[in-house]
């Protein structure tokens, strides 16, 4: 029996990796739907190669289904991809917020999202997990971060977990005087070491404005205060996280940076599948690892961000919103990136934090932060 | 309720460990026999701190009981600790052939044996899974290299596996010619860089004979073929070892070298509980971690360990006893380490395999190469 799967996001990065390692295990899963923002051309390519028989493109555009496809247009195809009768799995790797929608759409009808969309977690972590609770879903992590965290916990209670430490490469700037980095241009801060991805999380990775929203993400997938969630700098990026556990022991997942294993282990958890597509890995090749210290101070957007998660309700919401629109102001040359955490220092402190009990309270958080961090972007 | 535990071969080193995990965690373990071979004021003052009710000594000595106790001595006293009707795990820390017959004995009686002893699996690997199996016992391991990988399995089937990495810190001849080798003093041979452990075990460590024990009882633990057990130097001795899986993901358990944690594992599995006597592992302070393709030239027992593991039957009890017998004479100042190879070597080519089916043929085996290399050796 083939297991359904829908794709959202599927031209992104991620996306990308999805549909190929779907390609590979054709006898596993039949790919139903895919959608994407506006690369129409590709997404017809995908749709015709995987014989997807839903296709939305997210963009104002034509219809973009063929004969055989069942053609959708605008935003609502998100969560019309996401709730479809034959879909078993969602791969949520639309890029911000829009995702969110779609993720709680998805598990309300009780299907496994492999979640990609940092997004979904940050804005509302709890409200994502209560509703996975109480309508059967479930959520599963296509991060390599998380993913290594779940591969290592794999099914032993939260109550055996002690910490987590999480890996970051250091991004292009983790040398950088602090100075320095004010003035860095798009070009340094999207020359990322050691993975290829998307603009909008390359800068993420250079201010390490991404940890921050990993830290967030973790919290909320695997029940630990942020007390517990500690961070290291590992330039190799070949171990993705450390799993510390309550009798001391700590695991560790580890490989060569590539999206395509968090993603088929999202597939198939709890079970593993065999796959040879990926490079071996060699402990020689790979080593040495080394780790060093988060320069925290050097860091102002990742301080931001897990003070953010740490204050919770609609804070971490207001922070993945200013920091959005500041990284597109940055990329977009309208702002320097030192100016990205004091533009989104300034937006937390003019937020009242609420409850972020409703998508629709998230959503008002989000747009509120939105607006204002334009306003002070331009 | 509390949980039954004999601890075979007390006083070593594992032992002293073990008796140390114990007594922290009295509320939920109560030890009910210890066994020593010759230590006496040790095993006397351990029983009287864990009010143990059953004391063996297995050399030939008076009767070491107190009155509260069942003293036992003799050989006997191994089996009849592990058999007794109040243990439900028996560790087995006896060092050498001498406790296979208690890993046995623990098995057919349906308990769990949280194993230290190597010969069990070396001499009789199917012979022991066997009678686990039939008999309903469980086999644990307390190494760390097999605690690390049974920690990344957690209870996913050995179909899911495809190849282990267990990791040799290389010992103290790692980086010396193979000519100078043959030279080494005792003192040379027992300067271990980063395991305390006693003498035997340590000179097999700087032969890398321990290595070849450890792949041997890998085998028989996890299911795996020889040539899906892989060795690599590492010599920080903080990955234990790397587990790969089917889907090309790789799991590995770290930590700094201590035996009190494979241990209090064993003595859990698959739980874990809360323990904070170790240090917390800081991968700051533990890298930078390398690794380094193992000279297999230069250690000729290593080879011949895994040869003999791959002929099977009664081949590797034969190097196990041939090796045993080896180092004692070379600890004696008999031989020099280079000819532990070379005796073992000749005991092997002499040895016509036979099926390794029952105990009387695995110790039948054992007393031959016992006998012809010491012959071999004076």
């Amino acid at each position: 029996m083939t297991v359904g799967v829908a794709v959202l996001g599927s031209t992104g990065s991620i996306g990308r990796s999805t549909v190929r390692v779907l390609e590979r295990k054709k006898d596993r899963f039949k790919v139903i739907a895919l959608t994407a923002y506006g690369s129409e051309r590709l997404l017809r390519e995908q749709a015709a190669a995987v014989e997807a028989t839903f296709v939305g493109l997210v963009a104002p555009s034509g219809n973009v289904g063929d004969e055989s496809q069942r053609g959708c247009n605008g935003r609502e195809c998100l969560v019309e991809a996401a709730t479809h009768p034959d879909v078993d799995i969602v791969v949520n790797a639309v890029v911000g917020a829009a995702g969110l929608e779609a993720t709680l759409a998805a598990l309300s009808a009780g299907k496994r999202v492999a979640l990609a969309n940092k997004e979904s977690l940050v804005m509302a972590g709890e409200l994502v997990l209560q509703t996975a609770r109480e309508r059967g879903g479930e959520v599963v992590p296509i991060d390599s971060e998380h993913s290594a965290v779940l591969q290592c916990v794999n099914g032993r209670p939260e109550s055996e977990l002690r910490r987590l430490i999480l890996t970051a490469s250091g991004g292009p700037f983790r040398e950088w005087p602090q100075e320095q980095m004010h003035a860095a241009t798009i070009e340094d801060a999207l020359a990322h070491p050691t993975w290829q991805m998307g603009p909008k999380i390359t800068v993420d990775s250079a201010t390490l404005a991404n940890k921050a929203l990993e830290v967030i993400e973790a919290h909320h997938l695997f029940g630990l205060g942020y007390e517990n969630i500690d961070v290291v700098v590992h330039p190799q990026s070949i171990v993705h996280a450390f799993t510390e556990f309550v009798d001391g022991s700590v695991l560790a997942q580890v490989g060569y940076p590539t999206m395509e294993l968090p993603i088929l282990y999202a597939l198939t958890y709890p079970d593993r599948i065999p796959d040879h597509a990926l490079p071996r890995f060699d402990p020689i090749e790979a080593g040495p690892l080394t780790f060093e210290a988060m320069r925290k101070d050097a860091f102002p957007t990742f301080l931001l961000g897990v003070e953010a998660g740490g204050a919770g309700g609609t804070a971490p919401a207001v922070f993945n919103a200013a920091n959005e629109v500041a990284v597109q102001a940055f990329l977009d040359g309208r702002i320097g990136l030192g100016r990205i955490p004091v533009v989104i220092e300034r937006i937390l402190q003019a937020h009242t934090v609420s409850s972020a009990d409703s998508l629709g309270s998230v959503l008002k958080a989000d747009g509120w932060a939105r607006r204002e961090t334009e306003a002070a972007c331009c």
